[in-house]
């Protein structure tokens, strides 16, 4: 038996332990194909069922229509910052961007390289990015909206999408993807590295409506076209086998072991109601975010020193769970309770913090 | 015992088997962390352990000064293509070319969609590939001249670097990095896909010198420039975590298993040489590659019909040899001999191939 420890990791992240297991478990041999899937080609039958299976589920948990394509890129969230203007934004065209913390901050930092008609229509920088902000005023003719669905460092969430009177959104979901039930219909374009609640680092789901795809530039290098990835079904050069390989085993997760986004989102929404009432309950420990712009993935909390919270981080790593400390730019603590985080591993937290607040309260 | 088979594939190929077996032990519980190597932290200690040994290995087998710089990055030799022309082709400046095959002509193309000034100085598409061009002439004030060191599609390999006068040459090693010793003192810039040599598909392993890195862009996407990475020791954004573990297993294994590139050379060395040797004992099988030309890594060879290929590819395939069949774009066949493909290999093959003359030449 493995000594695992409860994995609380902004991301990299925890991975459901069946698919760790089955990995491990066909490590020397796929499918009976005499290798690992670290040595087959992508190019192979056994490979294009498995992207083909990822890219299908995809589709069928987001109920995506023929006009959505899947790909699997490479280059994380950071290379979308500047991969989307780059294709999207012609001379002359412009983009609304909505600013809720540091990764939203990055995405227009690099589209601002681009394009100098970069429009950051609402912020929530006033209050350290601690809400989401409401009532936001889209421009129009804009090419496209975008913002971030969840906050890994500030610890926020978008409950709901603002109405864009049509304008396509779009949106870094790296850090809640798959995480509930969520009509994407509104938006033209969604990307999301995967090492949060995906897969393993290495690999980025993009998915990009027609409409959207219509009005990329062609001149591009062909790495950085989306028409180029779309078109050679994310076969154009090598790609990343094995990242895509435990995303298609996540997917099934979700949908099989898990039975779907319904209950996905049930499960998620239980885990962090369990953590947010005992943290509301506790003087002793103060959560970051605004009541109705909390994460349900990324729980951010302070301690009423910096010291109890080194000590917290601390005492939790001895009772192995690891991963609690707040980001180095906002200090505090953190739990990350995303899709394979199990209930379990949040009941056990709670116990701990309930213990912490008795003895050091 | 896990039933494995012989695998020529061009790429992604063989790993070593001992590395393997080290991931397959190790994935539920990396180095006693309780987590596995797919859900650790980038920015943690275990994992920084792995970064940092990767690259001193590889300036260790290199042999190379601190003027060397060793980043990992994503996309390929594909985002190589356009990457370093992008960062260090400044309007007006001009680079060189070789054009050495199917990887050589993307090369350029990717380039020419960036500069207008790159020259092909030399090419040796006149026999469809089958060759290295000899006497070449440099551009005088290029700054730097590009070749693909091994043609895995064409089956030929530079015997030795041509001297460019001081101009700093570039060089795509994805399918022959690491299979001999190599002085890299004339390379200004190497990149190489993991996949053939190295690791798995998902990380490219770059190597830049300071005076190259110092004549880069620095208006770029962050993502795109090369200074980004090199000053954040390849942890600007997330890393592909697994990918370098794994390169950081086979440079282990190259080092200390196997004992060095001397000894990788001696090794592959003895492989082809076993192949060629057969090969030109037998009229029945025709190597396509100009005897000078040809590589280590990639043995390609016609049989007298397609149908005579078809048939030995899929009699191979029945033997437990997979792999063999050529690129589709040249037909024949192929036997691809990397690194990690052992002497034992490469003598059943010969058996087979013996045995398959013997009953069909």
């Amino acid at each position: 038996m493995t000594e695992r420890i409860y994995n609380f990791n902004p991301g990299p992240a925890a991975l459901p332990l069946p698919v760790l297991e089955e990995i491990q478990a066909d490590l020397l041999n796929f499918k009976n194909t005499g290798m690992s899937i670290l040595e087959i080609s992508h190019r192979s039958g056994a490979f294009e069922a498995v992207l083909n299976d990822a890219v299908a589920r995809v589709k069928s948990l987001f109920g995506l229509p023929d006009s959505y394509h899947v790909v699997f890129l490479q280059g994380g969230a950071s290379t979308q910052f500047f991969m989307a203007p780059m294709n999207l934004l012609k001379p002359g065209l412009s983009a609304d961007y909505v600013n809720t913390g540091t990764w939203s901050t990055k995405a227009i930092k690099e589209a601002r390289l681009l394009s100098q008609n970069i429009h950051v229509i609402a912020s929530s920088e006033d209050r350290n990015f601690c809400y989401i902000p409401k009532n936001i005023q889209f421009t129009s003719g804009s090419v496209y909206a975008h913002l971030t669905s969840n906050n890994t460092i500030k610890g926020t969430q978008w409950a709901e999408f603002p109405d864009t009177d049509g304008i396509p959104l779009m949106a870094d979901m790296s850090s809640d993807i798959l995480c509930r039930p969520l009509d994407l219909s509104p938006f033209g374009l969604v990307y999301a590295g995967a090492q949060k609640n995906l897969g393993p680092a290495g690999v980025t789901l993009v998915i990009i409506r027609q409409d959207l795809l219509d009005r990329c530039r062609v001149d591009l290098p062909s790495m950085l076209s989306y028409q180029t990835h779309v078109s050679k079904n994310s076969l154009y050069n090598t790609p990343p086998v094995f990242g895509i390989y435990v995303i298609q085993l996540v997917l099934k997760w979700i949908e099989e072991t898990i039975g779907g986004l319904e209950a996905m989102g049930r499960l998620n929404e239980q885990k962090a109601g369990l953590l947010y009432d005992f943290l509301d309950g506790e003087d002793f420990y103060q959560p970051t975010a605004d009541r109705d712009s909390r994460s349900m993935m990324n729980v951010t909390f302070r301690l009423p020193t910096v010291d109890l919270e080194n000590e917290f981080v601390a005492a939790a790593q001895k009772q192995e769970m690891g991963g609690l400390k707040g980001h180095r730019s906002v200090g505090g603590c953190r739990a990350s309770i995303y899709n394979a985080v199990a209930l379990e591993a949040v009941e056990t937290l709670v116990s701990f913090m309930k213990e912490f607040v008795r003895t050091r309260g």
